[in-house]
């Protein structure tokens, strides 16, 4: 589903870099990024992070949220496009890894289109950065008002 | 205004990890993006850094610099978007941060709007990274050719 | 063509942050992006590695590939526009840096266009950072199926 190369040190991370794991993640073609993603954060423990990143997909399902009305509304855009732009957050819920993660893309005019992303299939290439914060703790909790889970930090 | 969490290390940042300093930041509802970061890097004392990420907004206003004419065109859009990406840097100019900051946004039909970013409104939740290069100076200087505040790097 | 700084550490880079060496990079006004970025790593040796940032063009040549068919189509826009993100990674092909990078750009209406670039050239500033993560190695290797030069990942 994915290949992936941590980002190397020489002195061992419990000399010089404790905190923080760098990972290249390159997606295999035709998977889901979202699936992909959860996997990948599941298999390396990974519970509060960034990821980001470009590639290239075959369509996008995004969810654009009303707050004054706390309505959904889903779309699923099935085009070629390129991700111009990943950027996502990785957090922990139910002591599960949970993501975070809004696209950019381009249609094939090159105007963008964008928002909170549900998934995405990857047609081409996607080639991402994961940095794994693993001494940090950011966890999240229903907000009311919002009606969204908002990040709760708690310092270990 | 915010919450924010430093990014860990269990080697003190005077040994390992000297040189940067890394914090998750979770705007307020309802803030300023803008006035939220300043405030952010006054009181962490951030002159030198980057800033990225993502979240939903009700407002943003763009400023587009024509330097044919050197004229501002700034526009305000007032309506439900969700930030696809943030991407800025942290620079000083006259001993106080500087914010450069652009974003891309997604509207109630998924299109693309952006641009450098005067101001923008939380509605929702703004989850940002920050980095601190507390030990790399990064000033500005007036360009007269462009009209803009060019970088001035200096070696401490 | 550009200005760059190291971001600097005290403990010098064989102590505490071996792996990764990062730049703010300041591209000088009317440069092609591609290739001052391409001349930057040459110079900095950077063979593996990030580029984000943000910055102001008067036109960019954008790629679509369609997968299906595996034909390129390239087209040029030639107008005023902020970067409201570039993002790219660095990898190494015959033993050059290769640089695969997006841009999200967004033109003087503040719609956004973007897609994978060929090139751009900078009008006003183009602010960026480059990490060069020099312990690491991503090749790359030519992929049939998708008609790409894929990762190619080793673990040096």
């Amino acid at each position: 589903m994915y290949q992936s190369v941590p980002v190397k040190v020489t002195v061992p991370l419990t000399a010089g870099m404790k905190g923080i794991r760098r990972y290249i993640l390159s997606l295999d073609n035709h998977v889901n990024i979202m699936e992909a993603l959860a996997a990948f954060c599941k298999e390396k423990e990974i519970f509060t992070g960034k990821v980001s990143g470009i590639g290239a997909i075959c369509s996008a399902t995004f969810r654009f949220l009303d707050p004054a009305t706390k309505t959904y509304v889903d779309k699923t855009f099935e085009e070629q496009m390129e991700i111009t732009n990943l950027t996502g957050n990785i957090s922990c819920k139910d002591n599960k890894p949970y993501l975070h993660v809004h696209i950019t893309a381009s249609r094939r005019d090159y105007s963008c289109i964008g928002g909170h992303l549900l998934e995405a299939r990857v047609n081409g290439a996607c080639e991402l950065y994961v940095e794994d914060y693993y001494l940090t703790y950011a966890g999240r909790r229903p907000d009311e008002e919002t009606g969204l889970n908002l990040y709760k930090f708690q310092t270990l």
